[in-house]
């Protein structure tokens, strides 16, 4: 089993929130710090904004050859030098949902290129995904990202790609929020 | 999103249990009856022998083909005649979790059939799958079969293909409940 991973937007945690900017649909409520936690028992602190929470789960697309490139060229999280993040959460269309996995996989890498063009940007983004459509969350995805900040033109690049996709026609809801981690 | 539902084995509930069979792993706790619902508040009623939770989600494998075919044969459930049901739980090995998608997929229809073979017991077997293992469950899956007495041989017939599969070596805990209806 995987263990629930919880983003709790409010006072508290080791991530300033520097940019908190809505793509497309509702806003989030307003939070100055982010705390994550893996497993973390209740539904967060009393003066958060907002509890986003997500399962890294099993891979939903990629095939042995893509899985073989991603774990080659992949960092871990927690780099001493990554001190920027961005944690995306994301909802798509039942349209989308409704489409059957072969169609989903189509669209995803052979029509957007999701799995390739995230390669082009390894290793210098580390990236996390976690699952939160079956948690009845919210959100369908939250992706955690971590970089540099040498890196930050390289990550506006890459998400700005990954927009302009056909995939991305199917994202009803969108929240791009960018952090700075405290010295430790 | 997709609604929780919560299957309760108790002393309530319109189902009784007739029998409760381990196939592979850990049994249950002893159970007279059962109660299914959707999206019920809590953990189930407090005389409840084990509460077991899941969701119908998203298909995994199938394709746009084998989607339409399933749809045009498969019956709602809910029928007056079929009074039998099995509550079929099952947990898949991490060597499962850890397969990329496409040998999963490989595995499950081209290696096992698990479509096909479930197309051919329709529409007398009605069948609902739910996941559970992103909601950090003990059961990865909590499959749902409703039948009407006189299809029972064939729905004997139907596990029994399925648990000679490839797919079915993957399985570490089973187990097998059937049940029979109250008259309304």
């Amino acid at each position: 089993m995987s263990a629930i991973t919880t983003f709790t937007g409010g006072e508290t945690g080791r991530w300033r929130i520097v940019r908190h900017e809505v793509v497309t649909g509702e806003p989030l409520a307003p939070a100055g710090r982010l705390d994550v936690a893996v497993e973390r028992t209740g539904r967060g602190s009393l003066d958060a904004g907002w509890v986003l929470r997500g399962v890294p789960s099993y891979e939903r697309y990629v095939n042995r050859r893509e899985r073989a490139e991603l774990e080659a060229a992949s960092p871990p999280l927690g780099r001493p030098e990554a001190t920027s993040a961005a944690l995306i959460p994301i909802t798509k269309s039942p349209a989308w949902w409704d489409l059957p996995q072969d169609e989903r996989r189509e669209v995803f890498e052979e029509g957007s290129h999701h799995i390739a063009t995230g390669l082009r940007y390894l290793p210098a983004i580390a990236r996390r995904l976690h699952h939160g459509r079956d948690l009845g969350e919210p959100f369908d995805f939250l992706t955690w990202f971590e970089f540099s900040p040498p890196d930050a033109a390289a990550f506006e690049e890459l998400v700005a790609l990954l927009r302009e996709t056909h995939e991305w026609t199917y994202v009803v809801r969108e929240v791009d929020i960018r952090l700075v981690r405290d010295p430790a």
